[in-house]
């Protein structure tokens, strides 16, 4: 059995990474970060999601990405936005996935594993520059680099199964896997208890996701 | 005048480094981590370091890499080994220099820097694979890719000034740039009062390089 490192936020989308990484016979290492979020409850949506999955190993790494600010998201000054706006919104975390990505590197290479999952989506997304498929080759590319596994020939391979699917069938393909949606918390301003804000990029996108998949949205909104 | 980051860990390159990239005039934010290493009194010889620094904003970020462990310098377990071996020693840690590139390119981000500075090497040293000018380069790639500001236009260059030179070339432009290496801490299994081993790798290259360079070794040693 291979092993995997998934990176976990406790949303939809990578709670559904997790299912496929799972679905594809992977022995699945999560990983997850307390790195100063605004919307600290994704790491209590992580452990109830976990409940669910069998024989899943679960790290959290602290990390504090407060001490480098610059976003809404771990800089309690900075609003989250609620209205669309143009360009790569406040909500960026600077250089976040090339953070999560290194430090899942780092496990991966520890447990010998084949692969990293990371649920990044270019289509139904708010832009940041790191979900790219661009960004994602040239990380592969400083991957097969980087570690001693590499240098003596066992490259790890980053696999984005949602990369190029709308938030619709990223739904589609979560419910058939069997995900229970209601426990998961995608909102970039939740409250303690994980109840979404209904009014953020992210619930926007997830929200009309549920629409164009048929789904009853199972969110449960602070009002 | 430009801002850098300067990754600073307290060892003879990494405060060479830093001098260096003072003397190019770049306003330097200096970056160290407590990553759980084995050597942790080189975080007191970076306080040292920078009383003799005028001007330098610095940060240390905890890291909790024992978490992540795979290294002699990261896991309790592991000895550092006392003779030379083939290959990459134990002391490698897992995408260490990926893991701290990544945040200093956040730090950087954030600090609208024009440079992230970073003392690698690859003339004397232990053989780590993301100490070779291809990762750097790998990683300069990925960069220009992750970040807000790189898609925006403003690109972050990565600085490697000492990636050429010998160790004996990097300690004679530090004496010219006036440094007290008898403030660093080279050594992977330094003691609580930064004194060193003498006999892992980093002690021999390091004692190497200063009669090589034939000036007298100022470093505080355990015996």
């Amino acid at each position: 059995m291979s092993n995997a490192v998934v990176l976990l936020s406790g949303g939809l989308d990578s709670v559904t990474t997790l299912a496929i990484a799972q679905s594809q016979g992977y022995q699945c290492f999560a990983l997850s970060f307390d790195y100063g979020q605004r919307h600290l409850s994704e790491l209590d949506a992580v452990k109830r999601l976990l409940t669910a999955f069998s024989d899943v190993k679960h790290k959290i790494i602290h990390l504090d990405l407060d001490q480098i600010g610059g976003s809404a998201l771990t800089d309690a000054n900075i609003d989250v936005p609620t209205q669309p706006s143009s360009g790569i919104p406040v909500t960026y975390v600077p250089a976040r996935n090339t953070i999560f990505l290194s430090l899942a590197l780092g496990w991966a290479e520890v447990l010998s594993a084949d692969a990293i999952f990371i649920g990044v989506n270019a289509v139904d997304y708010s832009g940041y520059p790191d979900c790219r498929p661009e960004y994602i080759e040239a990380f592969q590319t400083l991957a097969n680099l980087a570690t001693k596994q590499a240098i003596e020939g066992k490259r790890i391979k980053l696999e984005t199964p949602l990369i190029h699917l709308s938030k619709a069938e990223i739904i589609q393909k979560g419910v058939e896997l069997g995900i229970d949606y209601s426990l998961t918390v995608s909102c970039y301003d939740a409250d303690r208890q994980g109840r979404a804000c209904g009014q953020c990029d992210s619930c926007r996108l997830r929200a009309a996701g549920f629409a164009e998949a048929g789904i009853a949205d199972p969110t449960v909104y602070q009002r």
